[in-house]
């Protein structure tokens, strides 16, 4: 399966005070590599809701934190697209670094999972929030890129 | 004038890795103020919206951070119409807080300002965002409770 | 168990262009209950840091976004310890409102639940982030609670 | 003098139930362009913090909101330092889109402003946000830079 990857950059409004990166933002980031991977393949969300009515929520997601990320911090976001139903997408996401700073043994990058996400993705009617099916033009190009 | 107050706590949601509230967020602590004063006033926004089809929205904001509120603080957030004209408003606001920590020496209360604002709100339509005048029945609550 | 409450206004700093709650956004509400929980206990978070090292933090949480919250609806959002470990403690968490506007059959109120959550939260030293025992004193206040 | 861009997608977090970039968030995109400035220069905000002890902090910003960004768009985020003073430097700041669907006439790209910022930032001591100077290696970069 296909690992799309989106490049997040930490900045101060992304933080709290405890000194590292707010535990509701991450879903920001989730979302941002999510929008990116649909563009990626061709499908912009504002004419998805334009053209066809469709908008795509998130049902639920299970998220992990497993290391809190600092301000600053340059970080990788991916999505991949696990399970494709007609009317709902189940997204595996991780938000990463591969931070040099991290190994001082010359062997290479290595890879620092912050947080971990599984999103179920709904399509829905934008009118009345009802569930529909993901349009299909959308589930050929995820199929495709699997 | 009347000098609307309406309280608010920090959170972590608000702060940043500076360890205070982060300068974009007391935007959000002035229109709750607002907000709420014209709630007070009997005005709810989203009838105004389907009712009448009128959005507020923000023209210009002046903004000076005086002292960094911190995490946990209790605030209260003022907000008066200065000047009522007929398409717009202009609000001047504080953020302060009464706290009895700042004052060791038996006085009474001492109000501490984190920061001020002054906003000039507009009335819009809700479809094309083009000004219109401010609803008559908002301009006569305002003036009255002036 | 006992079911902790606290109000919430949705403003529209909360929601995106959907014209609902940013789901990023429920977990701000959901730790804001948590947050007043713990003061209603008699626990204070910058105390607990300043005092002890002690910072409380979000080990992982499974959302349900069931119906969408609305711009400047009233929300409730619960807490309730559901689990009470020695390093951590599971939250039960709910966020609802108790409209009239959704029952026309003169039946009394209805609750509407929007968002559910299941939190771990887990006691780490500020310093480092590094795992330790829930304060005592919270363990003690939240089983006398129960 | 030079006028650093810095591109920002306007995704559904920075939206509100108006259909349009929540009018606190453009004060995100302001911030940024100028951390991407200095980062440019070759100053990472985290490193100024622990070596010299150093926090950028805004003291005022006024803001005209001119025109509302919507979702999706891809926006153009300016900063330009004006003024450069001994603690303090000023500055001056637009968020525009030069998209081509503003513009059927054939007659090249159009730039559509729709929000623009005059941002005092100050040095302060991380300890105690008391003023300082701002570090002479910043003040020798922005001036060979202008």
């Amino acid at each position: 399966m296909t690992r799309f990857l989106w490049p997040v950059r930490v900045y101060y409004e992304d933080t709290d005070a405890g000194g590292v990166v707010y535990y509701g933002n991450y879903l920001r980031f989730f979302e941002r590599a999510r929008t990116e991977y649909l563009r990626h393949l061709g499908f912009e969300q504002d004419e998805l809701r334009e053209r066809m009515g469709v908008l795509l929520v998130v049902r639920s997601v299970n998220l992990d934190f497993l290391r809190p990320a600092r301000f600053n911090e340059q970080l990788q976001v991916s999505a991949t697209v696990e399970t494709l139903n007609k009317a709902s997408m189940v997204f595996q996401q991780e938000i990463f670094s591969t931070s040099s700073k991290e190994n001082h043994h010359g062997d290479g990058e290595q890879s620092v999972v912050y947080c971990t996400a599984t999103a179920t993705i709904a399509a829905v009617r934008a009118t009345d929030f009802r569930a529909c099916a993901v349009p299909a033009e959308i589930r050929t190009e995820i199929s495709r890129e699997r």
